[in-house]
């Protein structure tokens, strides 16, 4: 099968973000800007020498507009050597939009609403959590003309994830381009239901751990030749 | 003139980046890819909580593709509690190319050359380096199909400067953008040099230190209402 090493034409590394203090403190985060705790950073460092190992030789990095993704990204393009990568930041690959649950403690909204509704509201594909009164507004999204969610299901967040796929992710893979991508666990979740074909129902079981790079080889078709967990 | 604030459209601060490992040991740095030192890295908070105290908001961030810089952007964007601002890191702004002065020791440089030469070397506009028998081979100027030079005078380096004030820098400033540029001595001094019509010969004395930002304030004509040195 050695045609198929001839035809890697691209990789897409996914590493979602590592420990931010919302998840030391068992928190649902969504957009809120938790930054990275002394652990996360540390994580950060190891995904980045993982990846170093592979020696890849990446042409772009994308991000989302929240710091626990942005620092972990720089952090990784140390351990890489490659800090003068370009950088895309953008909403599109944020964390899901927790809604009205934003900023509570997991086990205390579990006691209240029960364990079940909190798992269903973590892991269900469709599901919406509560939502917001009012928007929150932040600069950080006038200048994408985004009016910020009230809340997502993940199929909602996949819905902006998409476009983003379409036009920077595909696209550079598709120019032969190696795309580092640090992102949040929602965004890279439905990244992995579409690449990895996981239906409605499955969708509960796909996890992401901090700091634990995702590797994926393209063809120049966009077949998927090889799936590596470093 | 009160109007001159009602007119105020647009704000450029210009920050060279803090000490790098080349700046402490007196060495020709260039393009070399020389990182920042422990002081560098405090320079770069200093520069960046002095920023934070005018409350500015900025809209873009440009920089070079040289560590020293990017790293000093990272933390000055921190500081200003503006992580996820979009970042362009350009060739274009790096230091002037030091050609085969490129990790020399000053001092001894001066011994063998002379003082005088030296000082023409280090501040004349017009003046060359000695050139590089053959250009280095860096993978991150081949995406922007650069050929890296074998040596540049500061003039040369306003060269390359000019496309990227007019393409990013004055297009951000005339669309009412606030612009932070973290840059290098050279890319800075030429810049300088432009905004303040600086003539030829007295571009020698023209001096930009490590972490001090300059701050101007343009009106919607592009015109100069005001300089500050924080």
């Amino acid at each position: 099968m050695n045609f198929r090493y001839y035809l890697t034409m691209s990789k897409l590394v996914l590493i979602r973000h590592g420990q931010s203090t919302a998840n030391r403190d068992n928190v649902f985060t969504g957009w809120s800007d938790a930054p990275l705790t002394d652990k996360g950073i540390a994580q950060a460092h190891i995904a980045g020498r993982e990846l170093a190992e592979s020696d890849t030789q990446f042409d772009i990095v994308l991000t989302s507009v929240l710091q626990r993704a942005i620092v972990t990204s720089y952090i990784v393009m140390d351990e890489i050597h490659q800090p003068w990568l370009p950088i895309i930041k953008s909403w599109r690959l944020n964390e899901r939009h927790y809604g009205a649950l934003k900023g509570l403690n997991k086990a205390k909204t579990a006691k209240k609403y029960g364990d079940q509704q909190v798992r269903e509201w973590r892991r269900s594909y469709t599901l919406m959590p509560p939502l917001l009164q009012h928007p929150d507004q932040d600069r950080r999204y006038r200048a994408s003309a985004v009016i910020e969610p009230l809340g997502e299901s993940a199929e909602m967040s996949w819905q902006r994830v998409k476009p983003f796929w379409e036009d920077q992710i595909a696209a550079n893979l598709r120019a032969s381009k190696n795309v580092l991508l640090v992102a949040h666990g929602s965004s890279i979740r439905v990244l992995l239901k579409f690449l990895d074909r996981v239906n409605d129902a499955d969708f509960m079981n796909v996890e992401v751990g901090n700091g634990e790079p995702i590797v994926y080889d393209f063809d120049n078709q966009l077949h998927i030749l090889s799936k590596t967990n470093l």
